[in-house]
């Protein structure tokens, strides 16, 4: 796509200041229901929506121009004296921010979890705004509150599957709590650890618990010398920031090692278990994965819920990705365990096709989330019906529009069929990679995440037979950098890139991988052809004329 | 308003199950981009625009449906096997959800901080879904990283006002934060005392700081005997959630007592301070109120940021409310003091007339935020310009769309106008109120938020002359609580309720008030006026007869 030229929104360029009563007049009519103002609003919509469409169907993924110069049209840091003109500004959002926003919608952006987007989503979008519904209390959400609970209790029974009467007693009674909506899966991944936490160190005799007296109080009534948080080395960054913010420290998050298809090594897990308890330290949670963010790994669940049980340790499961594999006759298996978790993290924006900002966790015990309760005198009084009575945001918008309306629109069966097919082109696009004497894998692909690697000609024999060195080995993530970012800046087709542990000479090494995410129902085979095409392409553009060139000089 | 006859979306009703190629084709209709989508799409987004029209037109608050009739449309938690009918689903939306919504844009709605909002935040709504970003990083969110870096710039320039020289080194540059979008004011405040936690126990010699080692270590490595935040008592709740969270305890969190109008006693404070100092406890922060969420106070900021510089404490201002006052001329005095602060966090879904989900936190130094930096092998590696690498969310939408358009199509004069309306408005329900024996002070108001309370008739001349007894006082408390639910049941108008202190015998009692925000532009002097006479009439409805029936029988 050709880069449009920027305009600055340059508001009050030849205008006179103006005076109050202007002022005035232009604030109430964007206020105002008058018909006048309805009928503004009607135009706006009309133009936005042609915007809207016009970008979703390019056939970019992103603009070539680099970010350095697009950052040289963001530095005007005054705000306007005067209010702009409504048409002015959206044409600059037009020309500068839509125009060069990333088509995460595109059946060739394969490489984030961000997908396309039924297309209810985007009236909601507009509903949601215009409701402006407060979800944290009754008084300004009354019947998204009920609204919610019904949700939760939805994505409750797919996961736990209690008998009917448990979901009578619980989905809209005050004092039950059957999971939270959260902004997104960090923070409710905090959410589960802080309520495990709390949990941990309840509070006992003359005791008041850890969240009234703090940690360091907690660790000495307890007699604990530590408190710890254990998962494997593919734990997801917000548990680093779980453990950080909750006062536990990063280093007392341990990570355990991995097996040849990264996951949770269950000999090393005991053996940490163990080691913890032998030096008194107090393990807050044992942390699955259900889909790792950089392999799609999933844990062996079950035999984790076994090992915490064992220990007596709160069980959470982070299925920000894998959890919608539930709803999947032939994928549930691979979740066998997750209903025996204490807490669950699902992200709706995920693999639930809700836009942005909707994440989830699920509590099997209604009343575990009593622990982080809080009040006030104005709301959220004790029993209320108030949601925000036990979450960790305050204020909130009424997100669970998107998600409840997502598992009726879309419906279990809708899920299954979108669920299966990303995995199964999952499938296809590792054939054509093992097809293809440029790519090769580091881990196998588990669900509907492949992380692959181009291998430069001159390695290939030796990759073959398991013989590159450690040199090899920077050289091809120097090359897998230097194509992702090509293929990147070229924006036609997007895959990400991460790094994966792998071995050279015997030892453990890290291998920059390509990594690509298949979850848009509208990435057909040939997007997947086209897009490893691409980076072959590409690959001997960057490399073989380099090296030809080299040879010429 | 009549309460609507409420349906089950009950989406299976007589149909026959499903085939997978009926599946098929009923989802990828929803997400395709063909020209019977788009068109599908627009219809139903010309419902949704009159159904949203209808729902801002009305003339009530709420619908006088009990909530715990509600609730009983909302128990099925079946996940529907079929994909629903949307229009179907939309049907159910309007009557169920969008009918029993809270009316918070009603001019009558002066109860809470939910505002109405300008016009365009609706089309934007749209656009926003769209556009589906995800902020945590650039690619996914190419444009919209640094036009959320400009919105931030914008509004630490209202706050601090730096040189032009320090925004144009510090707006676009991967190392500095000027400030973080957050969810709302909770994570706000949260991610502020984070940063000031982190600051205050950073690593030094042998110590990695509190962040990697857990605060039990950082209060041994520092020789401290507890760590503590100090505000007043009218502090937010989300302080207490912060310490909690932080492992730093509840009862840490120092409440000092205010004075007659509810500001911080400076007095107190610094005995505070020196008790703190004197038990060997380490102060992460002193934090100020810029409008305080029940009564609107400001603390006395300018003399807070001396005692915080005296002591070397981090001086956090939570302006979640109260900090849209700079944009006045004539209240920007009220916040003076509020540009020492080290971190300010202000709430653009409050008085800057953003859609719910939009808060802010700003950082006067752009470097403090390094102190929560996160890193991970995929997305916010070192040195990128991934806006999630200083975040406590992680995937985020781009919410700043609704406050870079506001800044502009507003303006400042337009923010000074909406401010300065507020304010005048709250004086004139003042004076309506000091006007009417039936109603009374217990704290005056400073800004655009009102407490008052309804006297019965029986104790008017009792209050006036100062001489309630505690009976007298609960007696009065109990009317105003009765009062206060009657009006929001009725629904027609609505204030919202809450305690503060007052004193009866001589003593510290806990007074009912009703609770006045005056933000909506379309709140007129007859709103109010009507407001204050519903109350009067539910009032002898409620108490005069009830004292008359009980007489006459």
């Amino acid at each position: 796509m050709k880069d449009k030229v920027l305009t600055e929104p340059n508001c009050a360029a030849n205008q006179p200041e103006m005076g109050l009563e202007d002022i005035r007049e232009k604030v109430m009519h964007l206020f105002s229901l008058s018909d006048e103002s309805i009928e503004a609003e009607r135009e706006r919509e009309r133009l936005v929506g042609i915007v809207a469409h016009n970008f979703l169907r390019a056939s970019h993924v992103s603009t070539e121009l680099e970010l350095r110069a697009l950052t040289e049209h963001f530095v005007d840091t005054r705000i306007p004296t005067d209010p702009c003109d409504i048409d002015h500004y959206f044409e600059y959002l037009s020309s500068n921010v839509v125009a060069h926003s990333i088509r995460t919608s595109s059946p060739r952006f394969i490489g984030h979890m961000t997908s396309s987007l039924p297309y209810f989503v985007r009236p909601l979008g507009k509903l949601l705004t215009t409701l402006n519904q407060n979800v944290v209390k009754v008084e300004t959400a009354k019947s998204l509150s009920p609204y919610e609970r019904q949700t939760l209790a939805m994505m409750h029974r797919l996961i736990f599957n209690f008998p009917d009467d448990f979901y009578v007693r619980h989905t809209q009674h005050s004092e039950s709590t059957l999971g939270m909506i959260t902004s997104g899966g960090t923070l409710a991944n905090i959410t589960a650890l802080w309520c495990a936490r709390n949990a941990c160190f309840a509070p006992s005799g003359d005791f008041r618990g850890v969240e009234e007296e703090g940690l360091p109080a907690a660790l000495q009534f307890y007699g604990a010398s530590e408190a710890v948080v254990i998962g494997s080395e593919m734990l997801h960054y917000s548990f680093d920031k779980s453990a950080g913010l909750l006062g536990i420290g990063t280093r007392n998050l341990k990570k355990v090692r991995t097996d040849e298809r990264r996951r949770i090594d269950l000999k090393a897990l005991r053996e940490t278990m163990e080691e913890c308890r032998a030096r008194n330290q107090r393990i807050i949670a044992l942390v699955a994965i259900a889909g790792a963010t950089e392999t799609g790994t999933i844990d062996p669940l079950s035999e984790m819920a076994d090992i915490a049980e064992e220990y007596g340790v709160h069980f959470h499961v982070d299925a920000a990705w894998g959890g919608a594999l539930l709803f999947s006759e032939k994928h549930r298996p691979k979740l066998k365990g997750i209903e025996r978790a204490d807490s669950v993290t699902i992200d709706a924006h995920k693999q639930l096709y809700a836009p942005m900002g909707l994440g989830m966790i699920m509590l099997r015990r209604p009343q575990l989330a009593k622990v982080i309760e809080k009040q006030a005198r104005y709301v959220v009084r004790p029993g209320s019906f108030d949601l925000g009575r036990r979450t960790l945001e305050g204020s909130r918008p009424g997100m669970s529009l998107f998600l409840h309306a997502a598992l009726h629109i879309i419906g279990r069966k809708g899920y299954e069929f979108l669920i299966d097919e990303g995995i199964s082109k999952t499938f296809y696009m590792a054939e054509a990679i093992r097809r293809r004497p440029e790519f090769a894998f580091v881990v196998e692909p588990e669900i509907n995440i492949l992380t692959y690697r181009y291998l430069p000609e001159a390695y290939r024999e030796k990759a073959a037979d398991g013989e590159l060195t450690k040199a090899d080995n920077e050289a091809i993530n120097h090359a897998n950098r230097a194509l992702q970012r090509a293929q990147r800046r070229e924006g036609r087709n997007f895959v990400s890139r991460t790094i994966v542990e792998t071995t050279c000479e015997g030892e453990t090494c890290p291998a920059v991988v390509l990594r690509a995410v298949l979850a848009n129902p509208l990435t057909t085979e040939a997007d997947i052809d086209a897009v490893l095409e691409d980076q072959v392409k590409i690959a001997a553009n960057l490399f073989t004329n380099t090296a030809a060139r080299a040879r010429a000089v």
